[in-house]
């Protein structure tokens, strides 16, 4: 193993919504575009100027942003802190596995939708490019350690390696685990290949 | 060094207030006393049944349990999540090192209070007897690390050691460390001392 040290900037992902098409027009209306509000750092990927109201059992989040573009299923993603407000116990889950993840009603201002499951807590991994996973000597679907040395020094372990032609270097955490490590987007923090710790 | 690992409770501290007897009659009346809602952990220690509302410059939080006995000076507690709701940005202390804090506004049923400062977000500890220090071969004011194998899998940096006779064994963190770890009060987390990572 090399044990050397890498850099990677932080990406933190507050709560966010990704939608369908078909539940773009449900929620917004007939033949609604979604706007660009900005663009995120990973490539085609964008904040929509929408946003949505969430619901669960037990409470509601007013405003959660919609990432666009477009995906094949609708999928909603919200921290721990979120889930225990809204009255739901998601599972922590890799983006697109779906499959008995939780309820959650979504609603807009023309329709509301009811999601059998959708509802996820994302779990923490590192995007990186084929050059930079050449560089760091990772392969897609390993498991690193990040060391990050803020004012709430943390290891986070087994943080899983996503490799792609699409991505760009960047390490992504929700705002629970931001918050407990005192990270913000655009800190450095340290990968730490396994066998090293 | 003593590379041995021990078995510490967790225990999770949401958002709370410690109040002065004098502030406890500005917010509940004149010869108020607080009542016993729920004993805790650390001997004399107890949640009251009295709630109050906390308001800074973005938002509110309806209820922040108190806990008791009263202290000399009020303080509250909060996590990193509840900061960004209140729209403040307190420092992360220990209990009691309140110079140069946050201010914070504590409604109650018979006054509220502007406290110029006295919010903070609670550093991350373990409390433990003497006799326990004395087993785990650590001393008042060291720093450890913290294993934590949940399903968010983390290494807790630079944890104190506070020794005490009127302490039980815990370790104390907030609940945006909770959720990002994904642990509960009662798990349990290994001692791993300094040297050893």
């Amino acid at each position: 193993m090399n044990d050397a040290l890498f850099l990677i900037p932080v990406g933190v992902s507050a709560r966010h919504v990704h939608l369908s098409a078909i539940h773009v027009e449900l929620l917004f209306g007939k033949g609604y575009q979604l706007q660009v509000y900005k663009h995120l750092s990973q490539p085609g990927q964008y904040a929509a100027k929408e946003t949505v109201m969430l619901t669960g059992p037990k409470g509601t989040i007013d405003k959660a942003r919609i990432l666009g573009p477009n995906r094949p299923a609708t999928q909603v993603e919200v921290s721990l802190t979120d889930a225990y407000c809204l009255g739901v116990s998601p599972p922590i889950r890799e983006s697109g596995n779906l499959g008995g993840s939780s309820p959650i009603t979504i609603i807009g201002p023309k329709g509301s939708i009811y999601l059998q499951e959708g509802l996820i807590i994302a779990s923490r991994h590192i995007h990186m490019s084929e050059e930079d996973a050449v560089q760091f000597q990772v392969h897609e679907g390993d498991f690193v350690n990040v060391i990050s040395r803020f004012e709430r020094p943390i290891i986070f372990n087994e943080v899983k390696i996503r490799v792609s032609s699409q991505y760009c270097l960047e390490f992504h955490i929700d705002t629970d685990e931001a918050n407990a490590a005192r990270l913000k987007s655009g800190d450095q923090v340290l990968l730490l290949k396994n066998g090293s710790i």
